[in-house]
């Protein structure tokens, strides 16, 4: 805590800002919605990659957090996390790190969609002296990784690999409805997460038809998740990240409200010329995300707000290094913007932005009341 | 250097690589090239923050660097540069800092184009007892920052803020052809650096008339200094940046070749499927600058290589946080890319990309040479 700290007015920019009273009420939301959804939360957290939010997240749950990265995973081994989903998928290079990592915590489970992994994957956790759990991922229309949903042969081939070898236990199936991200509408989103749920349970009918036992099923993102609103059936996780935050992106597409939002980049105005500004937060502040340009072209790199936070009518229009263009038509608006004047800018999409930062400035209003590091690397 | 350390096979991935041969004929390249120029370089380090890099680059010249962060030129400052221009504009919340720079340094420089900032630095350079020498910063038509080339009021109306305040001096123009990234082949990027040269000659002969001195005319970008080919007048400084790595956008311009791309990210493989491979670098690991779709529309997300670099007619086409999706249509190419191959990825803007990153592996062929850490914030 820092009563007496530097505030919104003070901190060098450009800066990332995390508003804790939003951060706390989209903890509590999610915590409620989920709990109506009957569902384990296993929170994603390469969104923040923050020791102190994840800790918030798992509250009352049962302590088991989703990483995107094996640094994730260590920080949180460290940090007294005992049950880590590493949920990008394993390769052979990986093997010795995942399981030092195996080492410090009571569960790791990994994930893979490849039959000839489980096999070295069992040699290093013999070296290592662990027991590695291992989720099969499925693509239930995403097109990303995974095996198809609808291949039991398959799906089952990498279940026997997992189950025949020494060391490995088949701990389930996991799934991410990636293709919610282009959803354009509340409908859209629930028929992506209604299939997300329904082509995992039918991949998992099939294996447990072959004769495995499936014990836990695995879906993920704050889109779905959200739209979901019939409690799931038994043995379902859920990997939600983005909720902590939220982000322009979100908050477009009728996920969140705007005030939803929670986390912003402070910039300050270093040019004021002809129906523009120009801020110090460009595309390592910001991130390059564009979001969804194809049918929300408004937000470009991010949406503007004064220092309270209350939206301006703007956006960054154009990024550089270093450098964030901020057309502004109104000769009024662009009056009461001179060189020195601090903005929020409300990311596209939070989980990148946050990733350019060395650490959160939490807020309380304006006044800083902790500084938050952010976990780096791989 | 590590000579029995790790190796291309070796080293966890996604990691930056940077091929320490294609380096050293980079920068020797641009020097006597720059020499030809009969120009002084002055180095912008934006491109990778590194300070071994900065040190080969400024090898017999006059030792100024150009830095895009505060935190840079602190970097510089604490490794014995004694000549530093801050080269994104000034603004009041960063004054304080800026002058406890100059107190490091012999001499710094920052730009400005705003007749508001001078007194205020001036101010802030009594109080650290400092002399600050700042340039006006021009718009020779890239319509980022600065005053328009053409407005020689507005020019001298900076330039006397700056001379009469107490501690500062005029130390010259400043302008950035931003615009050059545009330009699709050779003559036009020539066109356009004749256009930076010239127009901010012109800013100089205004003011000049005007009565000011003009130290010094600063221009700026890889694509533009490349494209001149006939010696500058006298007092030009030029700040290329892009060329001690290259990228897939500048390759792709003819701005340089294909093998002199310097920087790659390693990236393995972690999921084959249907006429795709996924690899463990994302948005986060080559950002998610997409270069210049509109007429580079091949490079995508990066261009991918095999372990020794050489092309495999792949691009990454898609990021999510930490995947890239790399289509592959031929079935022997698929065949030969199983999880857990590696891959080299030129990144399409080589400074994005090396910011995302803490530290560069030195390669000497596919052997680790060196590991050369990353300045990060600001």
């Amino acid at each position: 805590m820092m009563p007496d700290g530097p505030d919104l007015l003070t901190i060098p920019t450009p800066a990332l800002i995390l508003d804790n009273d939003r951060l706390t009420r989209n903890i509590t939301r999610m915590n409620a919605h989920v709990a109506r959804l009957r569902a384990r939360l296993r929170p994603h957290i390469k969104t923040h990659k923050c020791l102190p939010i994840a800790q918030r997240q798992v509250a009352g749950w049962f302590g088991g957090v989703t990483v995107s990265t094996l640094a994730e995973g260590f920080a949180c081994a460290a940090a007294g996390f005992e049950d880590i989903l590493y949920a990008v998928p394993l390769e052979p290079g990986k093997l010795a790190r995942a399981c030092a990592l195996a080492q410090r915590v009571r569960r790791l489970a990994v994930i893979t969609d490849d039959p000839d992994l489980p096999k070295l994957l069992a040699a290093a956790a013999a070296a290592a002296g662990v027991v590695v759990e291992v989720l099969i991922e499925i693509d239930c229309g995403d097109g990303r990784t995974g095996l198809p949903w609808d291949d039991p042969v398959g799906i089952a081939r990498v279940a026997r690999a997992i189950t025949s070898a020494q060391r490995l236990t088949l701990a389930g199936l996991l799934t991410h409805a990636g293709q919610s991200y282009a959803a354009r509408n509340a409908a859209e989103r629930r028929s992506i997460a209604e299939l997300e749920r329904d082509r995992l349970q039918q991949a998992a009918a099939g294996l447990e038809q072959a004769g495995f036992e499936v014990p836990c099923l695995s879906i993920g993102s704050t889109p779905t998740i959200t739209a979901l609103d019939a409690p799931l059936p038994p043995k379902f996780e859920v990997r939600p990240g983005n909720y902590v935050f939220f982000d322009a992106f979100q908050a477009q597409c009728g996920v969140c409200a705007w005030d939803d939002c929670a986390l912003t980049v402070l910039a300050a105005v270093v040019h004021r010329g002809d129906g523009k500004v120009v801020v110090d937060a460009g595309a390592i502040a910001l991130s390059k995300d564009i979001g969804a340009p194809d049918f929300f072209s408004d937000s470009g790199y991010g949406v503007v707000g004064d220092l309270e936070g209350h939206p301006l009518g703007l956006r960054v229009a154009a990024v550089s290094q270093e450098h964030g263009r901020i057309p502004v038509s109104e000769t009024t608006l662009l009056a009461r913007l001179p060189v020195g004047t601090r903005l929020r800018i409300v990311p596209n999409h939070a989980c990148l932005t946050a990733a350019q930062h060395d650490h959160y400035w939490v807020v309380a209003g304006s006044r800083v009341i902790d500084r938050w590091p952010i976990i780096r690397g791989w």
